[in-house]
């Protein structure tokens, strides 16, 4: 048992995904006995992403400055917005950097179980940069979840009305991946989008 | 990509036990969206943690005072020491209360892989306390690994000279264990150890 300041910080470590009771008891061992190389740091960064770190105004994506890095990139491509779910999306999509265009985060998707309606998600934003701007092209770039696809065609329904051209990433086998230990989902879904080649 | 503040972040994060890059990941965006309740908080409680745990000069424990309050506490068992190899361990023990005696942590195991001897660890402070006082029993609750064993019998040894009772605590299948799904190291030490009864 440890004395109450550290529990605290367990729990608090314990409410991050990923951790449980067990393994923040764990990481708060591995921070006391790493004090000055991990502990001192992490504390300082945390209160630094604390103070400056701000939702961009424009797409949702957190960063230093609002508008984002992304959003006030010179040369990115303002004809195509690409939507995502949240911004660990947004991150994975630029981890990849083959998209150059520039993005819009919902803030989640439509869950009647949860709550989340179409007010709880950054929906008017992203018809208010459409109705503005010179977009051309919206990609909807959501999670192959059930809630993922029932806001795709949401979103799609609420921008059907604008002239823009509205996409959807593919679904299908992912590279590398083997039928064999694939989903009959993921098959079926594959099958009915084949193309000629 | 994330910016360079929260990429800092995300890789102190990911050398936490238990946790990789993607999962540090993960946590960034989830401590972003609960600035107020959990990021503050966590950097608020890293930071004082860092400011005012220290090691217990006697035990090896952290704590909030040295010596920690196990070691200060009016009437637990000066007369029975339980040396155990990390924090997290007598933490362990504590959370039981079966035991009322005092502790020592080692700090670690011998191990001639990662070359940590007998001076790495806490053992010359353990012969001190037992020289110095009034101990008349050593419990050795050394992990059942095979480093554990070996810094078990080693620390044992150390003590033989003196008048003391050196005892370890059990080895055999955990309560509510069973048998087909033990190991047979488990099954052939509980055999061994068998007691009338």
């Amino acid at each position: 048992m440890a004395d109450e300041p550290l529990k605290h910080l367990m729990k608090l470590l314990s409410k991050l995904p990923g951790l449980g009771p067990r393994s923040a008891r764990r990481a708060v061992v591995y921070l006391l006995q790493n004090k000055e190389v991990l502990m001192q740091p992490l504390a300082h960064e945390l209160q630094r992403a604390v103070e400056n770190i701000k939702e961009c105004e424009q797409c949702g994506n957190l960063d230093l400055t609002s508008p984002c890095h992304i959003c006030a990139h010179p040369v990115r491509d303002r004809k195509i917005i690409c939507v995502v779910e949240d911004v660990a999306d947004l991150w994975a999509l630029e981890r990849n950097s083959v998209f150059k265009g520039l993005f819009h985060v919902l803030g989640g998707t439509l869950s009647a179980l949860d709550g989340i309606g179409p007010e709880e998600l950054r929906l008017k934003e992203l018809l208010r940069r459409v109705e503005n701007g010179q977009v051309e092209e919206i990609i909807l770039a959501l999670n192959a979840t059930i809630d993922g696809q029932t806001t795709a065609h949401f979103v799609a329904d609420q921008l059907s009305g604008l002239d823009i051209k509205i996409t959807a990433i593919a679904h299908g086998v992912p590279v590398g991946g083997e039928l064999d230990y694939l989903d009959e989902g993921t098959i079926s879904t594959a099958l009915q989008s084949r193309r000629a080649i």
